[in-house]
Order: structure tokens, then C-alpha cells, then sequence
């Protein structure tokens, strides 16, 4: 993908960089239809964040970011400051870059002058998310090695995903999905597994934008993920991450440690890509990672009762490696990132 | 359950044991409305099994059977007889009780005078249908066990299922869900994990029986299984059966397998429930089992490419047990079952 313009960017600012106003793609909307959404307020953010017109770990993180700039008037003083972040920080629990992009944030205008921090604000949400853009392609740069060294011939390289970790979870060219993009720009032949991703049905937006750039991908229900790997129909997966903890275990969405399980199972190598702002080191291991409980309504059964787990955690034991625009590190070792 | 009248029996002679019809509850219409179907021809009954108006690999067989009297005319001959039972078995391939069911047909009808062949297959089918239930209620009994073996004072003993392997799935009493339903009469407190089991969501079909029947359960999307047992959630795990092979791999709903899995990471005992009938001692092991491949429509997802495989393998070696009406054994040893 690259920096190419695209007809349906998932943020962008509004014509002419006024400082006033954010574009997001309505993925509510998707795939069914593309339709861009004006953000013009802190309250908008914190809702597209919380309904998920807005989803994918780094795109929260870079929305929560422009939220901040969208809910500071010229003179913004501590008090409304802490009350913008406080009510962006609140929307959803399980993905860090949300917090991580709020505490930049929040460094950042601290020590900027009354007057200035609107301005600040707006140019600190503009450089996260042209970073975003920059680790995601860097992700995907060190991913196509993985992806080179399983090429045979022509026989198409298999990919599994889950969710969308594509560039629709990002500013741009998306985490997991960011090697394949490479793959293809490159010309190998690649295949994406793309499951489902109940209840949210996240993989229809997965294969939206992979029928997008033309890459070739088949749909499957995610209890389907097993019976693939034991037919040998899976050379490698690679999923996203909302938070991964020091210890490399590793909160995605929930279905993803299944998928890691029937890997380890049949011998499939596992990978998680994320930039760093998606490791938490003051997380020591998975399980102190806060998994959010959804709406039983997701799941469109009426009145019978309901448990709707986002997230689930896959332990860093089950996961070969982990992508970030730094390179590609067992969990083990993630420490080494941390400066 | 046992044997009282139901509102709603998934498969019974028409009024008067007239030998003319049957009523089967559409299944695709559950959960929203219940409503019977009479099935009047050889026809009507292919339909039924190929549409999954019935489902679950005993109501299968039973259905079946039937489908071979309401096919025959007073004197069918042989020709018709083969045409009958091959359009049978070509309805779907992976549930060994639809063959099973067909093959002792043949084998009854063709010890029969032409004259009572028409009498001889209803009789026939009736035997098969009543012996469903006994088994079934066996099977409840033995794996009742289980459950009492698990119960810690006034706690819930939680089970988890896949698909339906309830009462619905057979002609009455269920394979996986009769211990809960036995559970549930000998007054043990028992919760159900009820998973959604896309794509063609008989999870609710197995919620629907169970708020029918008082017994409390939770749906969940299948992708949150992973986490429910990390969280020490799932007391044990029982499922049902398409076919289970001689070595004790059985085939059954896709995402069986990924449940059994997380079952092992975690040591939550994993059991199969079947009548001895879904029992293939013909094949050997479970890579032999044909695995049936539906239509790219029960995704829903428009033109997007799909694959969507029916059932997967679950290998012998992750499950602790297999619950017949002869009682529980290790799947390695079924043998003893072969007689």
C-alpha cells in the first residue's frame, strides 16, 4: 500500500489543515458502505472510539489523539485537559495505544503554553499518526522476510489472520496485514486466511480491504481455523495486538488464542505485529491485562443471556515472534525495546 | 427429559400410525418460531436432511429411515428400494448414523416379502427411532457420573458444548446435553456454555432447548471458548458426534476441534457423546472421514470467496472419554463397543 491516496483513508484531517476537523471511515458502515464521518468534537472522538465507527489498536491510539486536539479551545487549562483525556480514556479498556497516545498527549501540552496548546495539540496528533504510517510499513518491510523465506515456487503463500489488522486497524498499511501488502507490492504470491471474527465480524472488513488491494483471500467461519492447519493449508499466522505485556503474552481479539493453540498444534509459526506503542512494559504478563466485557446485543440473540468477551490472551509461549518497526524479536526478549 | 410429551418433538409418526406420514419441527425456523412440517414422500424427507430441517447425526438416521418408508410403495421392488436408500445416503456425507440407519434398512428389507415391505419399513424405522431415545436417556445416565464427580457443594457445574447435541439433534433426550438434562432432574446445579457455532448458529438451536427445558446457560461467540477455560470457567467440555472412527478420532461440528484443544492446554476433561450407531468400525481413523463442504451462503457475505467445511476431526488423543448407552470408555479402546 504504501503512502498512496486512497478513496476511503480511515483519518484524515478535514481540507486545508485548519486544525478544526478529523475524517474517519464509518467502519460500522463497512462493508455494506464506505461513508466518511466528520469528527468536530471531543464528544464525537470519545463516541467513535466507544462504538467502533473507529477500531484497531493504533487507529484508537492516533482518533484519541486528534480527540484531544478536537476537545481544546485556544486557552485550554489543566482542568479541561485532564477532563478531555480522562473521558478518551474511558472508552475502551484492552488496547494500550489508547493510554499511550494520551499520556504523549498529555506530556506534550503540559509543558506548552496556555496559549499554544491548541496548535500543539493538533501538530502531536499529526506526528502520531504519520508515525503510525511509518512503523506500520517498516512492520511490513521486516514481516516480508518471513513471508520470502516460505515461498516455493509459485504455490501461493498462506497467511491466517483473525479480526482486521489491516491498514482499516491503523492510520495506514495496517499491522499483520502490513507483510502481505509488502508480499504483494513485491509479487509474491500470497493468500490470506480470513476468519470471520464473530461477534463483530471484523474479517468481512479484512477481506473489504484486501479485495481492495487486489489481494487474493478466501472467508472462513472462525471455528474452521483448526480443521485448515491440520489439512496443512496454513503456512504462517499473523495477527495484530491491543496490548501486549512484557513478557510478549499478548490481549487480541478474543478467538486469537484458539488460533495460537491449533498453530503450536501443527507446527504453524505464530507471529504478532504491532508497533511499539502497542507493548506495555508496566504490564508485567497477560494476565493483569483488563479484558472488555461488550454488549450482549453483539451477539443478536435476543433475550438469552449472553457473555461477550472482546479480547482474549494468547501466551507469549504460543507466539514465535513479534514484528515491530524495530524488527522481529522472540516475546522473550521484548525488553530490548524498551528505551 | 425422558419420555414426556413435548410441545415441540423434533420427529414423530403422524396422529393414528397410519404409515402415511411424519412431522418433523423445522429446525431452520428456530429459534424465532417453532412450527412442524409434515413429510409426505421420499422427496420431502432428501429435502428435510439436505436443507438441515433436521439436524444432529442421530435425528439424522432416524429421518432417514423414515424417509425410506414414506419412499416405498406396497410392493417396491429391489430397484426402488436402491434408488430410495441411495438418494438418502446422497443428501449428506459426513454423519455415519444416516448409513447406518440406511444399511440395516436395506438388510431388514431385504429379508422381507414384497407384499410387507411397506409394514416391515415402517416398523423398521419406528424401532430405530425408539431405540434413539433409549440410548440417548443411557447416555444421559452414564455421563451423569461426570457431572456428580465434578460437584462441589451449591456451585454450578459448568459443561461446555459446541453446536447442538441436544434433544433436537435426536428424536429426544440429546447425546452431549442428556447428562445436563439428567443432571438437571437429579436436582445437581448445572450452567451451560452454549457456543454461537457458526455459520450455521446452532447454538441457539441448543439455547432455545435449554430455556425450554430450565436449565441455565450463557451463549457465547465461539471464539470466546479460549478464554473461558484460561479463566478456569469450564468445568468439562461434552459434544456430540458425527462419526466416530475405530480409533476414536471423531469427526463433529467445525470448531469442535479448537475447543478440544484449549481443553487440553487447560485439563478440563473433554468428552464425546454418541449412540453406538455413530460408531465407524469400518474406518480406521479419523483422516478418512469425509468432510462435508457447504455452500458459501451460510457465511453471508455476499460474492466475497469462502470456504466453509461442515465438520472437523478432533483426534482421540485430546479426549478423556467416549459416552455411549453402553457407557464411558477411552477412545482408544472402543474396540471392545464392535460387536
Amino acid at each position: 500500500m504504501g503512502g498512496g491516496q486512497k478513496d476511503y483513508p480511515t483519518l484524515i484531517e478535514d481540507a486545508g489543515g485548519r486544525n478544526e476537523s478529523v475524517l474517519i471511515l464509518d467502519q460500522t458502515r463497512l462493508p455494506s458502505e464506505a461513508v466518511m464521518l466528520r469528527l468536530v468534537s471531543l464528544e464525537d472522538a470519545a463516541h467513535a472510539i466507544r462504538v467502533m465507527q473507529v477500531r484497531g489498536a493504533p487507529l484508537i491510539g492516533a482518533t484519541a489523539a486528534y480527540g484531544v486536539a478536537l476537545g481544546l479551545a485556544d486557552d485550554a487549562g489543566d482542568t479541561r485537559l485532564n477532563h478531555v483525556i480522562d473521558t478518551l480514556a474511558a472508552t475502551r479498556p484492552t488496547a494500550v495505544n489508547l493510554h499511550w497516545a494520551l499520556a504523549r498527549m498529555r506530556r506534550v501540552l503540559q509543558e506548552s503554553a496556555l496559549a499554544a496548546r491548541r496548535d500543539a495539540a493538533w501538530n502531536e496528533a499529526r506526528a502520531i499518526a504519520t508515525e503510525d504510517k511509518a512503523a506500520n510499513a517498516a512492520i511490513g518491510q521486516h514481516g516480508l522476510s518471513l513471508l520470502q523465506a516460505r515461498q516455493q515456487g509459485s504455490r501461493p503463500i498462506n497467511v491466517m489472520t483473525h479480526c482486521n489488522a489491516g491498514r482499516l486497524a491503523t492510520v495506514d498499511n495496517g499491522t499483520a496485514i502490513s507483510p502481505v501488502y509488502a508480499a504483494h507490492a513485491a509479487g509474491l504470491p500470497v493468500h490470506v486466511w480470513v476468519s470471520e471474527t464473530r461477534p463483530r465480524n471484523q474479517g468481512l472488513l479484512t477481506a473489504w480491504e484486501l479485495r481492495e488491494a487486489g489481494v487474493p483471500h478466501t472467508l472462513i467461519a472462525d471455528n474452521a481455523a483448526g480443521l485448515l492447519m491440520m489439512q496443512g493449508k496454513v503456512d504462517l499466522v499473523i495477527v495484530g495486538a491491543d496490548r501486549i505485556a512484557a513478557n510478549g503474552d499478548t490481549a487480541n481479539k478474543v478467538g486469537t488464542y484458539l488460533k495460537a493453540l491449533a498453530a503450536k498444534a501443527h507446527g504453524v509459526p505464530f507471529y504478532v505485529a504491532a508497533p511499539l506503542s502497542t507493548i506495555d512494559f508496566a504490564c508485567s504478563s497477560g494476565d493483569r491485562i483488563p479484558i472488555e466485557e461488550r454488549a450482549a446485543e453483539e451477539l443478536g440473540a435476543g433475550d438469552t443471556p449472553v457473555a461477550n468477551p472482546a479480547f482474549d490472551v494468547t501466551p507469549a509461549a504460543l507466539i514465535d515472534g513479534i514484528i515491530s518497526e524495530r524488527g522481529i524479536v522472540r516475546p522473550g526478549t521484548l525488553e530490548q525495546w524498551n528505551a
